[in-house]
Order: structure tokens, then C-alpha cells, then sequence
């Protein structure tokens, strides 16, 4: 029995998570199949179109597709309310389009997708086959989202995109890992349990001391600056209502630094990617005594294993990790502290604007 | 005799600000002719490297060239330190990059300067010529910036930037006016003193009532996106020390909104380009009373005429104007309110990090 077999996760189903894991890896199944029939039929472009926490959430898998892709392999993140304002020059109906939508109706996203169809170009949502935008792009490009219990994290979504643009690559020649990174991570749920176990106490701790903070920074890189943008931007401003500031690790030092203080809470997210050199220089600076210790908070994804994977694969569980623990398990303690409903919104979805 | 001749910019040399307008004007023709030298040799692909302020500059001429290029122009901003980890697969021998540097010494473009030049890649940059990158690049592909007198704003480096890029698309087929935008903004510097007269009395109301805010939120898009990028972090963050948040037209309806209360002053800049319809809808929200109307500033580019110029070019004027006006004086007058002086740093060159 491993030691962290019977410890809670608070206000977290853990049977349900595991059960929506392994809905991923079905799910993840049918991406695949996706991929393959774009593959089959040919493309020019791919195309990951978001709106907010969306676009957050597509950009790790733009950032591997750059990273992992041949020279004349082209996939672009898009704002959906930006394309629906200017569209893509390279976007043609020889082009594919990867879209995700929780509630099935981001008003921004349902646009662009009715106008991409129009123009013939092939949609695949992660979303609900019965909402709008499901309909919009039709059952059998629609991917339903498993996060039926559980988890508030990402790293479901973020499994179901990624078997879709790596097997995409892996049709080109790229990513020649593809079939052993499926047979690694199909099972990697009961380590995203464990990994929240470990971070549990981190989280409460890191809530306590921070949740009430006036403004307090947020850094990222890399495949995890997605991540940072989604905790600081979806999470803490949206639902914390919280004063943040989000700055990746190459712009820090480009005026940011400058408002580190004492009594400025300023959490480095980590990461495992070519980026975690701009990482290192931010933690220098930050640890060299410019503010008090206490206000400093480095969150490693390096220090939570995921056992047997190859460490190829780490750039690429990354995210997955770093969700769980923020945008899931961060997130649940800050509400307990701040006594704000993640729930609640002042503006969003309380009228038309 | 104009009624605004004699009216007086606080802190500002008008006719050292001519002259430096007249010196780009002359340093703009030697952009066009290493353009066409570009053009005459071949290219594969234009990158904009930049870090911090200098990467928010180009950002407005890499939104040109998407707008103007032809579906096989290929330009790429890259941030200076995440490529010095990461390179960038469309990067050939064949390949061009514009950069930019103030100092002449920015330690992070510094070292992309010189890993480019060791690939065979030609590397123009607008900076001194005795400095380390300039010595970098060699004489003939450095253009120093013309700011010898006047202005904090950054329209003089729009310009010359401009002259490369537009040119270079000119010479493709595309983006065919560009003898008369050179002929219409030739003498716009003298409008640009105007438009910075009739800002002023706004530019110290401004400051005057926000200054001291504890929080300030930011909006823009499209063309004005990098400058107000640049007005928010390396101003105010960098110069000031003050909090702030920027966020795009598109992405403010995606979180940032919650933190608009009574008390947050939320600037919004307005620009004229596609993004605009984005500009109108964060402007609608605004207005319908969710905060204080003493709590709103917007700042419309397209209030500030410069007579005799074509339409199509004002989506090309307006990071100029918006610059003169926020990066320029605004900044100025914050500086009197908050009695920060502009050139001091807590970090920032004070030691190595």
C-alpha cells in the first residue's frame, strides 16, 4: 500500500477523478482518431482557437507543437474575439481547427467557429455534443470533456489536446515517442492523486500565509506560462477577484522587478522546458535578498514525479502537474480563506455586455 | 499662425523634438535603402527581436506586417531571452532581423546578436554604433535612433522601424502607397507637437486624480496592444513603481473584469484598426455604470487628426500618437504627481542579476 493511499483531499472526489482519468484515456482514443483522419485527408495549418482560460489552456500545446514540430509544420493559437475582429491570413478550408468550450457557449468562440465552418474549414471542439458550439461543429468532431468529478485542474483537457496535436506530429515524422509517452501516462491519475496528496499541505500553507495579500505576482515560462496565465487570470482574478500580476520569466526583469517588496507575495511557477534558465535567473534574483524570504514561494514541478515516465515526457506533464496542484488544489484553499465562492462572479454571466 | 504655436509642453524642447523628428526622417532613408537591399538579396523570413520595452515597440510593426503581408510573408516577434534558450525553427542564414536597443549594451539582445551573426544571419539594428551591439551588427547595418532632444515618447523609433518593414512589404507587391505615407508623415512631427499641446491639460488631469491609485487597470488592442504594453510596464511598473494592470480588449471580458470597482481607474485606449469593435465593447461595459464615471479614462487615438493624411495610414500613426501622448507626457506628469523621479531604479542596473 503506498503511504499516501489513505490521505484526503479536501472537498476532492478521488474514485471520481480516477473514473474521469480513465474516461480521459477513452476520450483520448477518439483524438486520435481525429488526428488520424486529418492526417489522412491532409491539412496546412492547425489552428488552436481559445477565449480566455481556453486560450490559456491551448497555449502548452502550441508551445510543443513549436517545440516538437518539423521547420514546415505551421499551428498558430488564436483569440477567438480577436479572429472574429481579423482572421488569419494562413487560416484556408484546408485548414484545421482545435477549439475547447466547458460551457459549450463562450459567445466569442460559438462565432468563429460558425464562420470557420462557413468558410469549410474542419472544427474539432472538446465539448459537449448538445451545447451550441457542439452542435455548431457536429457530434462527430465534438469530443465531450471527461471532468465529470474531481478535478478542478486542467490536466484532463490538457491530455485530450495533446493526444491530438502529438499524434498529429507523430503522422509527419515528429514525435517519434508517440505510442510510448499513450502507454506511459495512461495511468498517470493515481500519480496526479498522489502529487495533490504531497502538495496539500503546501497548498494550505502557501493560502494561509498569501490569500489575503493585496497583489501578489505570478511567474512562469515556457510550457507552463499557459498555466501561470490561467491560476492568475481565470482563477484568482475571476473568481478570488484578487489583485495579481502575472509576468513570465523573460519579462521580469524588464520592469516587474521593480515592484518586488516586502510584503509583495512573488510565486515562480517552475518549469522542465529550455526556459527554466529564465526560471533560474528570476529565483537568483529573488533569493539574493532583495525582499524577505517569507515572501518568496517556488513551485517546482521537477520535485513531483511522475514514476516511470521518460523524461522526455516531463515538458510535457509539466502543465498537468502544475494544474493539479494550482488551478485545482491552490485554488480550493484560497477559497477557503479568502471565504470568497469560486463561484461567484460580479459581472461575468450576470448580464449582456 | 496656428492657435497652438505658443502654448508650452511641460519639459519639453519643441524645437530639439523638430529637429529630431527632421533627423529620423533622414535616418528613415537609410531604413528603406538597407530594405532594399534586403529585398534585392532575398529573405525568408523578418524577425522583430526585442526585450521588454524594445520587444513592446516592434509589436506594432509586427501587427503591420500580418495586416499589409501577403499570405507568404513570413514575420516573427521573438523575445530576446526566451530565444537565446529556445531558438526559433523558421530562423535560416537566409533569414533578417530588425532589433532595436536604446543603451546600445541590453545584455539579453546582446547575446541574440551575436549567436544570429555567428549563423550568417544579417541583423540590422537601431542604436548607437559604438556601443557593444552596435559594434555587434557592424557600422553599416546600425541606424542610431534619433532622440537627441525632446521626447520620451517612442514615435521616432516607430517611424524608422516602420520605414524598414513597410518598405520591405512594398517591395513584395504589397502595402503599394508607400511613397505617399512617406510623403504624408515626412513633417507629421510639428502635428504630433500639436496633438501633444491639446493632450497636455488631459495628461495633468489625468496624473492629477490617478497618480496615487493603488491599483490601475490598463486596456488595448491591436495596434496600440505593445504600446500600451509598454506604457503600463516600463513606465509606470519600471519608472514609478506603481501597480498595474494591462490587459487586451479581448482577453478583459475573461477574468480582469471582476476587479473593476468604484475606486480602480480602468484607462482604455482606443485605436482605429479592426480591433477597435473590441475597444467599443470593453467601452460599453464601462459606461452602463458598473464602476464610477470619474473612475474611466478613455484616450481615442482617432480624436488626434493629423491633417492631410490618408486613411489608410492612421492604423499606422496611432502607436505614434498614443506614445506621444501616454509614453510622452502622461508619464511626465505622473512623474510631478507622484514626485518619483523617471530615471530611478530599485534593481534595474543597480547591480548584476
Amino acid at each position: 500500500m503506498k503511504e499516501t493511499e489513505n490521505v484526503e483531499i479536501m472537498h476532492f472526489d478521488q474514485e471520481g477523478y480516477l473514473k474521469d482519468g480513465a474516461a480521459a484515456v477513452e476520450a483520448g482514443k477518439r483524438m486520435i482518431a481525429l488526428a488520424d483522419q486529418v492526417a489522412d485527408e491532409g491539412y496546412d495549418a492547425l489552428f488552436l482557437l481559445g477565449v480566455g482560460g481556453t486560450w490559456d489552456e491551448l497555449m502548452q500545446l502550441e508551445y510543443l507543437m513549436n517545440k516538437f514540430g518539423d521547420k514546415d509544420f505551421e499551428a498558430y493559437l488564436i483569440h477567438a474575439a480577436e479572429w472574429n475582429v481579423m482572421g488569419h491570413k494562413r487560416m484556408t478550408n484546408r485548414s484545421v481547427v482545435l477549439t475547447a468550450s466547458e460551457s459549450g457557449t463562450t459567445p466569442e468562440v460559438l462565432e468563429a467557429v460558425r464562420k470557420m465552418k462557413d468558410m469549410g474549414v474542419r472544427v474539432f471542439a472538446m465539448t459537449k455534443p448538445e451545447g451550441p458550439i457542439g452542435k455548431a461543429v457536429g457530434a462527430e468532431s465534438c469530443i465531450e470533456m471527461a471532468s465529470a468529478h474531481g478535478s478542478g485542474g486542467c490536466e484532463l483537457g490538457y491530455y485530450l489536446a495533446d493526444c491530438f496535436g502529438l499524434r498529429l506530429l507523430n503522422r509527419r515524422g515528429c514525435f517519434p515517442k508517440f505510442d510510448l509517452f499513450l502507454e506511459q501516462t495512461a495511468d498517470c491519475w493515481k500519480d496526479l492523486l498522489d502529487i495533490r496528496k504531497r502538495f496539500e499541505p503546501k497548498a494550505e500553507e502557501i493560502a494561509k500565509k498569501y490569500a489575503l495579500a493585496p497583489y501578489t505576482m505570478f511567474i512562469g515560462s515556457g510550457a507552463l506560462w499557459g498555466e501561470t496565465i490561467l491560476f492568475a487570470m481565470c482563477i484568482l482574478e475571476e473568481m478570488q477577484w484578487k489583485r495579481v500580476r502575472y509576468v513570465s520569466s523573460a519579462d521580469f526583469f524588464h520592469g516587474t522587478l521593480e515592484l518586488v517588496e516586502e510584503g509583495v507575495p512573488v510565486v515562480l511557477f517552475k518549469g522542465e522546458d529550455e526556459c527554466r534558465a529564465l526560471d533560474n535567473r528570476v529565483e537568483a534574483f529573488l533569493t539574493r535578498g532583495v525582499t524577505g524570504d517569507d515572501d518568496i514561494v517556488i513551485i517546482d514541478t521537477a520535485e513531483y514525479a511522475i514514476p516511470g515516465l521518460d523524461d522526455d515526457f516531463r515538458v510535457i506533464v509539466s502543465p498537468w502537474i502544475l494544474s493539479s496542484m494550482v488551478t485545482d488544489r491552490l485554488s480550493a484553499y484560497y477559497e477557503t480563506v479568502t471565504k470568497h465562492n469560486l463561484n461567484y462572479r460580479r459581472y461575468y454571466h450576470q448580464f449582456d455586455y
